[in-house]
């Protein structure tokens, strides 16, 4: 040791930096959350509209089933894919809400849909490869992918492509750009948008010729306000699909989704995810195996969602948000905002400070356009939404 | 569209693989857990001394602050470095137990300490850059590394050095091995073993003078022996630590720890954090920052432990595991069971077979001796450890 201790003087006062590849960009929506909480903190009168998540708590059957087995044992760790009883259950719901049928083996538990897309990347993809991304999309995709070390493929989703890649440019991206997979969601965060049953065959046909992965967000799912969605697994049984208790079950601080893997698959999600999250909180599994039992509570949410969506699709136009994007489901409004800003994440941060309304810049979900736009959630109360539509009114007006 | 479904169908046909970096070794302790709870269900009178986790809940406390938190508010996402009232808390543990001044705004909270490696991992660490892990050790440590990319310079930790690294050892592992950090566990999994704190001062110093990271895994800190556990912040600022409300704190299942990580790289570790996990579930925090009122239940499940490593050191030799590690802390035995078997897991299975004791395979620790040793928890209740040694001298006897 000696001899360390005397050559060491000069390296002693190295300062230490972080990797490269934490060089990743924040997920802003948490920035704005976390400036509108300490806004409101201080006394300010804010009406959240950045997040996507629900204002309501999880629905009643699920905390009376939580607090029950608070009571009744000790809530250590589960297995890793979750508890047995929890991935039946999830599977039948294939059966009910799809006529699909998925085997409970397939089902991996996972903490909150974050978790899938870690599980996701790491499982399918080598460093190096590309991940072919809608854009706009979920921003956590293309920042997840890069501390990963994969490379982001955007691909347009925009208006100008109906807002969906179109079959063509995402067999491009992965004939000629370098993309193994492919991630989509339908209804996409942050336009709202769905494909149609055949549009959503078509793209998983496309990956499927090119040997690539399909992964299918499908957290949005039953939050539609016309024709239901469509789940990749009706086309493709090696389709991975992502999901989640957090938006149409209402819980998003318990951290709880699931995943469908292929069969030959099981064992590398289960060895992966034992050593990365070792298992899905316990309670949350508990809750989130009541929350299938609550549909009542969960069409009543719905229903203020569809309410809040009609009053927006009306409003904001007339606030000077006029280009919007179609709003199928999910509880987001994407707004074309160009005529009245080029610069989104100075526009919400204004906006924020001079109205109390926080939303989300588009620079979160597209790195080349997002400037022009802004996303509102609109999954909180009625009266906070026509508050805000009221506040945003008297502002830009 | 046609021109691709035309040709494409030799490419229709290719079976999908997997990524080569998702080739990692499993989690073993959690096989071993799932065929317990198998032979459970089925059942079977199993004794589980394979999972590192109390078998008692959360304190009282805990539950009912949670089931309070449940009743008064939606527990929706929380800013991603965790309930500001939670780092506060946390921040000040280091005031109380340590004398360690720590500012609340370099606590990071996380999803257990799983979430601590993995951040950690990611955003101190390039691909391709060497970690030391003191060998044996927790193993999901070189799992997680192996998965990022990262290449694990195992260390001899075993009984030929005391159950620690060498300062000479861990200096040639960052100058010779490729090694840019360390992992550093005291009281360690699965020994139990503890460095004192001028030795704990040693290290810190040796990865120091070589510009390298000092990761300390501080999750047993509380269950300890005879003397108290020393925090690495007590040497160095730039020490990266983490912490769980696991293990002293009976909260497993809740999946909630920390980490106290450089002033200058909060931002860092904020950003990872926001899109890999977006923020740690609500009601376990809620659950955590309640945890340090419940000294005197969390002192009486130490007792337990404390009675229960007694009996053990005592029989465990009886029923053949005569060579026994340290266990100064936490709540194993590493036997070094050499003289009975020299194939661990088989002798795992085995003896779960034969006498409904679960054990883990050393293997999981340490991947060159590891097929000797077998890790015992005895974080059980008394009468089950009495009765798992009677199995066991009765089955060896």
């Amino acid at each position: 040791m000696d001899e360390n201790v005397t050559h060491s003087e000069a390296p002693a006062r190295t300062v230490l930096s972080p990797s490269l590849r934490s060089a990743i960009g924040a997920f802003v929506v948490m920035d704005v959350m976390r400036e509108a909480n300490r806004l409101q903190a201080a006394g300010g009168d804010i009406i959240h509209m950045e997040v996507g998540q629900p204002g309501t708590p999880a629905p009643r059957l699920v905390r009376e089933a939580v607090k029950r087995a608070i009571d009744d044992g000790p809530l250590g760790y589960t297995d890793a894919l979750g508890l047995p009883a929890l991935r039946e259950r999830i599977a039948r719901h294939y059966a009910d809400a799809y006529g699909v049928n998925v085997s409970p083996s397939r089902i991996v538990v996972t903490t909150g849909s974050s978790a899938g897309f870690v599980l996701a990347f790491l499982a399918l993809l080598n460093p190096g490869e590309g991940l072919a991304l809608p854009r706009p999309g979920y921003p956590c995709y293309r920042q997840i992918a890069r501390v990963l070390d994969l490379v982001p493929v955007p691909v347009a989703a925009g208006a100008v492509t109906g807002y969906a890649p179109t079959p063509d440019a995402l067999a491009a991206a992965f004939r000629d750009r370098g993309a193994r997979a492919v991630v989509l969601a339908s209804p996409s965060n942050p336009t709202g948008a769905m494909l149609s049953p055949a549009a959503l065959g078509l793209l998983v046909e496309t990956a499927r010729e090119a040997g690539a992965w399909f992964i299918s967000d499908e957290i949005y799912h039953g939050l539609t306000y016309g024709a239901p969605a469509a789940t990749a697994l009706a086309f493709s049984d090696d389709a991975i699909v992502i999901n989640s208790f957090s938006k149409y079950y209402s819980m998003t601080g318990w951290r709880v989704g699931w995943m469908v893997v292929p069969e030959r698959l099981v064992r590398v999600f289960e060895r992966v995810a034992q050593n990365l999250y070792i298992s899905t909180p316990t309670a949350s599994q508990v809750g989130a195996l009541a929350a299938f039992e609550a549909v009542e509570e969960l069409e009543a949410y719905k229903a203020v969602y569809a309410r809040n969506r009609d009053l927006l699709l009306e409003e904001l136009p007339r606030a000077g948000f006029g280009r919007l994007a179609p709003a199928d489901g999910a509880f987001y409004v994407y707004a074309d905002a160009g005529a009245i800003t080029d610069d989104s994440a100075a526009f919400v941060r204004r906006m924020l400070a001079e109205t109390g309304v926080a939303a989300t810049p588009g620079v979160d979900f597209d790195e080349e356009d997002g400037h022009r736009f802004i996303r509102f959630s609109y999954a909180g109360p009625f009266e906070r939404m026509r508050e805000a539509a009221a506040r945003l009114k008297a502002w830009r007006g």
